[in-house]
């Protein structure tokens, strides 16, 4: 979907990504950024070190789009040959700069150990029909070229130097070199609904939306995040019109918005109990720690998280969460009875204002015919209110456990909205 | 660099991985399970749900590779259109196929609340000329065509379908179709070293290794993994030649050598508990219940793994697990004292033969000149030994609480392994 935004596109070099041997989490971030600048990034292309297969990429991709981004190749070793690459593309010598130099004097002087080499000497030598940007953390400088009205760029690989050069440097300038539209997004989170069904519900509305107003749908892991996109010269008209056509999705979905933010839910949840100034514990036995590993992930946690019992074993459950051995033995741990007191043992063991509890057959083995493979029963309470409910996730060990987490999740919102 | 090996091109549909909402995990798994199937991944290229450069970026994959595989696109809403697209470039209709009802139906037929609608029945239709293969875990078929001897295939870009399809349908069939070379790999795992370092203590032995035998370094979380990967038709021979060299690279790292084999640490320790018929608990500060995350993500880990006690506020540390108020006290609980206290109280209290205990700053915030962040202590033990540990992981969080979860396990099997 081409819009009137500056395309961009990204062209990561090198094996690594190739070869799996690291994820491509640069482009991801680039990505954002690019968006929230106004920009609309129109292909990613990962490529080997491999000359003749880079500049096609770069054909191609300046056919397409007004700024191509390079990242990666341009270290100090010999299989590194984005520079090379480009400044013959461009029809340019390599010359001797002595500010890159000079920058690389100045990165060395503050790194004991770090001694000037030939190799890194080299980093100085530059095409000579480009603009230089210095590389405040790194020793390969950044190049720029203009062609035919269009910007290439070939910045490092590495994550920080990238990242660095990105934020104060490329985006700026790409800024200020074309003139970007506002932009602005909002997303809603949805609960409870298959994507398809989803679909079907709002199909009118979706159908409805202003021209300058798109609409994805992300899914994951039981929550369908749908995000709003709006282009416009006027930031407060545009906000106006994505927050009613948001209004209008609010009185179709109801309850089954969980969140009017872009926030992963154990954040959105972690807020609400910092809010309420109240402490949540967890008792585990399918789920194994991870609503505990989730809630844990946020800096600043221990506001509002105060710890778990992982009751992996039944005699856990018995020992220490004081779930009652003939309820266990009559119901199975799998079961309403039991996951309730888990949560109202653990709440009571680590004095807390709420708990969650999970108790479920994550799979592959241990399923049976009343229990299959998937059955979670999940408990949220306070002192006043407990809420449990039997979930049927499916057969994969890896999607029950990151399911019944996020239903867990939500339970406690629940409860912490109670009235 | 183009070998001989069979050319694979990877084209990633939609707009998740180009507004950076998601990082694009899927093609780094594909790339590593293809590169050990013997393939040579030449690009990846992520595109808009836009049926030109679709079809333009599948034109250009396939002049440079035999294999062409897409993934996302195919969910049942309006944005998703790579089968349209597909269908269309390959001159085809769309055709009814009773075989994907089928297997919607049984699928739906496990999720109680899940119903049959028009979007969902729309997956049935397919291209009339192409293999379809059925989705077992999701509703989009894979579609499988081939052209000129090359081969196209289309499948989710939901992870656990995608790893679902190409573990069992995708990368078996590609291998029967190409009558891929032997291909064998042998992987030792490193821990202690690194990667730069490693690099220069077995560059000798890298550099003699012979022809048709490559090396990989893959870090992770402290490991690094190091794959040797040889090509021959003479699988006997190969794998000689390969144990030949993993003999020479023990000598020269002796202990640093965590592992033979490829499988994640918390498996390989899981593994080793069930073989000495050992129970194992965890008492969980900085890491969250991220060990007992790790070892219940692995099926059947309830033969080994009893519980864990998250204990991320000081009174979980003391009212639990029974570390002395006045050692948390005097040392603070990030110490030596209070996490062998942790150790040995949640081995008493569950009652297991060994427990590991971690108590550190993850940071951002939380760090002091003594203490800075990303200090972790770890001990482990048994009911005769104790072995504890200060680390420091750096300043981000979810690398420590990533090496820390790491640094616990192998802690763990140095107790398993005491003699």
């Amino acid at each position: 979907m081409k819009t009137n935004r500056v395309q961009v596109e990204i062209i990561t070099i090198g094996d690594e990504i190739l070869i799996g041997q690291i994820v491509d989490t640069n482009s991801a971030w680039m990505a954002t950024e690019l968006n929230k600048a106004g920009f609309e990034l129109a292909q990613i292309t990962s490529v080997h070190d491999d000359a003749p297969h880079i500049v096609e990429s770069l054909n191609m991709a300046l056919k397409r789009a007004d700024v191509v981004l390079f990242t990666g190749g341009i270290g100090p070793t010999n299989d590194d040959i984005t520079k090379q690459t480009l400044s013959a593309y461009f029809g340019s010598k390599l010359v001797f700069d002595e500010s890159v130099l000079q920058n690389i004097n100045r990165l060395f002087s503050s790194r004991p150990g770090f001694v000037m080499n030939d190799l890194t000497r080299a980093q100085a030598m530059v095409p000579d029909n480009c603009t230089v940007i210095q590389n405040l953390v790194g020793t390969a400088p950044l190049t720029w070229f203009e062609k035919d009205g269009k910007v290439i760029v070939s910045m490092p690989g590495v994550p920080y130097e990238m990242k660095q050069a990105m934020s104060y440097e490329i985006i700026p300038r790409l800024q200020s070199h074309f003139k970007t539209p506002v932009i602005l997004h909002k997303t809603v989170q949805v609960y409870g609904y298959p994507e398809s069904t989803l679909a079907l519900k709002i199909a009118d509305w979706e159908n409805e939306l202003p021209e300058n107003i798109s609409l994805a749908y992300l899914p994951n892991s039981g929550i369908i995040k749908l995000r709003l996109s709006g282009l416009s010269d006027n930031l407060l008209g545009l906000e106006f019109s994505i927050n009613q056509q948001i209004d209008k999705l609010s009185q179709i979905l109801g309850n089954a918005i969980v969140a009017y933010e872009d926030i992963p839910m154990e954040q959105y949840v972690g807020n609400l109990l910092k809010e309420q100034g109240k402490m949540v514990a967890t008792a585990e036995s399918c789920t194994g720690g991870n609503i505990a590993r989730s809630f844990t992930s946020i800096p600043g946690s221990s506001e509002f998280f105060k710890g778990s019992i992982v009751a992996y074993s039944n005699e856990v459950k018995t020992n220490i969460l004081q779930v009652s051995p003939l309820d266990l033995e009559n119901n199975g741990a799998v079961s309403q009875v039991v996951v309730e007191q888990m949560a109202t043992g653990v709440r009571r063991l680590l004095k807390t204002d709420v708990a969650i509890a999970t108790s479920g057959i994550a799979g592959p083995t241990g399923g049976t015919v009343e229990k299959p493979v998937g059955i979670v029963w999940i408990a949220a309470c306070s002192e006043d209110v407990m809420i449990s409910r039997e979930f049927h996730f499916g057969s994969l060990r890896e999607q029950n456990i990151l399911r019944a987490t996020q239903a867990s999740i939500l339970m406690l919102k629940e409860i912490l909205e109670y009235k």
